[in-house]
């Protein structure tokens, strides 16, 4: 009996361990059930929703929230003005920002401490002494050391490519670097600014003037973080405008010698506290999983930070508040979070995946709109190629106002590591053509901003959040 | 006898009367003569010139000249900078064209002496203080007065036309009243930079700031030229920012107090000696008469002046370097004028037509090109019936560079005074969709000259100018 008893035990226990091992797998599984659903029922579980955009698109865009994220945004960066890093303004803008979304109604209205980078500018100037006296407009970059109180004088060369550099190194001991780098893309040019006081340092260099990261210029000079490299001198750099590199450049080649007197305050203090600032809906069958949509709160110092990132921080609370002025709440929780320190390489955001990575299976989509919010044309996208398919069927539901368009290459600093770690991303692509005109330059103002553009972001962003958060299934990986 | 003799000498007398009327009639009908000519045949006389007109393009756009007026202009501008009237760089600038027209080899190169205004700017600062900290990018309008030493500290009335300033005139005392008006076009629009200090001024306001005249801005201040009225306190003017406009504006719609801090150290100095200069080449067979080209070789003093108008004043003088370079003279003589004192409403211009009103009758077309040297699209132009059908003739000749069309309205501040004096008058007109976006500030660089641009309109302008000048006839008036 014993050894019947025993066996029936045995065929118990190992069935009860098949169950568990299944109810394992299933509930391991779950997010990545839609793998083996066909299409077809996926696109038609979808399209139920076609009523549901209508209602977000109709409110947002012909509604009583029309031109609401835009007006948001305006008396949010009219009141606050620009936001750097480690400054009080930044301080005030997640004050406002709490405020705003708790007296707007929101969930979970909450932040989350990080600790942030604190570069301050100081007084800068730039003199060209010869070969004739000529003010440069001039934007110190962030995490630049500053000159000696009295300035650095020096011989300039003007090179256009780092290659140049390397093959003139001989000449550059004790001269001021000028890069006059043409403009081919940002995601290219940037490497000038990024990494020019290192690579002019490494041959001697006493400081480096980077031309502006942008293709169009009215003599107006663009700041961004740049990062030195270990071990090599730091020194004083800073972003000339493009028509300053381009006449210094003439001038070189006319072989006339070029002096010039750079005087920058700029130093790093101790990191400071802040916060990423959270509101959620929380969803009603499984609030522990989550649709992120985001935006980025700090700016520069300079200009006024409405559209890198004013926007998407505006669209991705209004988002919420569309979700919530029509009674909707989907099955999954939809959280907006507004990232601190995005532009010194997003510091607030890399600790917020430290703080929630271990819950990353429940991450579903995440997302940022931090390309501006013109007119929009479609949605980026990373994820599988059955994610990809899910989402093509979700953009079908913005056909009404006609950006159905799903591209590839989901991007966003603050939302790249979660798509590194393999939780599907997004971000929203605009009519951004002249997005790097303002970009980190005093022309990042409201002026930039079009209301009826904002409502049509606001309904995509509202749309895909909603109803992927709503969806039977998470998003397979 | 006698009476026989009497009416004898009678008769030869009047014979010689008539003779000598007649003679006077064809003297003065001369520079009309193609009145009576068909213009089959005047068209015929043109179309000989096809070969000539394929030289100079081909010598402008293709040949050893390619890119010179660009070339000429990038050196000009970088070596003097801007040059303001009144300033010692405009008197560098003045010295650097006689000796570089000099060297150039024209003829008959010389500077007229005129007296033009000196106008400074000095320090001049604004810092919105209330609702919020925010500094104003502005500049001082050509002629304002400074304020006090210590600023003007007033609270804003923002509005955004006259008529809204005139209804609400009774709340304008000891404001600074900020004028948002849209921008229409510039003739329009220019009417609040030219009048908005005084039309201020008679409600009691202190001080006026004004939204840049520009359909495009990147925070980008642009100055100007302005008018007191007489009789009408002198209060201190400048322009500010488009979008610094927006905000106040937004804010004034809000309910909120705006304060401004106004610091200028404008004045105006005595007037100074200047000098249009003029170079040559000298007509073959009417030497006296004349087709005049021209630009203006004063700029302001933000910028560097290499659109508004170095690019007038390179294809001035490149165009009688094409002829020169081909051995060409035309019967009539080419006069290059570089005007002096345009921008505080053409001063030097107007002492020039002084000077040489005397000799109005021979001047056959007057020429300027101060909207720009972008590629060019036509010759706007003021004339007869008959000098308009002549000119389309002439047009033609572009053809292999696809610049035929002759459009209305000939202008340019220094050509004015004498197409209103009924001489046939013509301008450039070239795609300047950007020419207002740097117009008048620190964005009017060599930056927005384009070679291969420059190349054409240098053609265009010394095809018109040479076959008018070299025609059997002056233009018909």
């Amino acid at each position: 009996m014993a050894g019947s008893k025993s066996r029936c035990l045995n065929s118990i226990s190992q069935v009860l361990l098949t169950l568990l091992i299944l109810r394992c797998l299933q509930c391991h599984s779950r997010p990545h059930s839609y793998d083996s659903k066909p299409l077809s029922e996926i696109s038609k579980e979808i399209f139920k929703y076609s009523d549901i955009a209508q209602r977000i698109i109709n409110l947002a865009v012909y509604g009583k929230a029309q031109n609401r994220s835009y007006e948001r945004l305006a008396e949010f960066t009219d009141t606050v003005g620009n936001k750097v890093s480690g400054s009080k303004n930044l301080d005030l803008a997640i004050k406002y920002m709490y405020n705003a979304l708790t007296w707007d109604g929101l969930e979970n209205v909450h932040l989350e401490q990080v600790k942030i980078p604190h570069w301050v500018r100081g007084e800068e100037s730039a003199v060209m002494l010869l070969p004739r006296n000529h003010t440069l407009a001039i934007l110190g970059l962030g995490s630049s050391v500053g000159t000696p109180p009295g300035g650095i004088e020096a011989e300039v060369m003007v090179v256009e490519s780092f290659e140049e550099l390397k093959k003139r190194a001989s000449e550059a001991k004790g001269k001021i670097v000028v890069y006059n780098q043409p403009f081919v893309s940002y995601g290219e040019t940037v490497a000038y600014r990024a990494s020019g006081a290192s690579e002019a340092a490494k041959v001697g260099a006493v400081a480096s003037l980077i031309r502006s990261v942008t293709p169009f210029s009215i003599n107006s000079p663009h700041t961004g973080w740049q990062w030195y490299q270990p071990g090599v001198p730091q020194i004083p750099t800073a972003c000339i405008t493009v028509e300053d590199a381009q006449m210094m450049v003439r001038m070189a080649r006319r072989g006339q010698r070029i002096v010039v007197h750079l005087t920058m305050g700029a130093q790093t203090l101790p990191d400071v506290d802040s916060y990423n600032t959270v509101a959620e809906i929380t969803g009603s069958k499984h609030p522990e999983q989550v649709v992120l949509l985001s935006g980025h709160l700090d700016s520069w110092d300079v200009g006024q930070g409405a559209m890198d990132d004013g926007g998407g921080v505006a669209i991705s609370w209004e988002a919420l508040s569309l979700i919530r002025d029509l009674g909707l709440r989907p099955k999954r929780t939809l959280r907006t979070v507004l990232w601190s320190a995005e532009e010194p390489g997003g510091v607030g955001a890399a600790q917020y995946f430290q703080q929630h990575k271990a819950n990353i299976s429940n991450f579903d989509l995440v997302m940022e709109s931090d390309l501006g919010t013109f007119s929009p044309l479609g949605l980026q996208f990373t994820g599988s190629d059955k994610a990809r398919a899910i989402m093509k069927e979700v953009m079908k539901l913005l056909a009404p106002i006609n950006v159905t368009s799903l591209e590839e290459h989901g991007e966003g600093t603050d939302i790249n590591m979660w798509m590194k770690a393999g939780v599907p991303g997004a971000s929203l692509h605009t009519a951004d053509q002249r997005y790097f005109w303002f970009h980190h330059s005093d022309g990042d103002t409201m002026s930039v901003q079009n209301p009826e553009e904002m409502n049509l972001c606001s309904a995509v962003w509202a749309v895909v959040a909603y109803v992927v958060a709503d969806l039977e299934e998470m998003l397979p990986r």
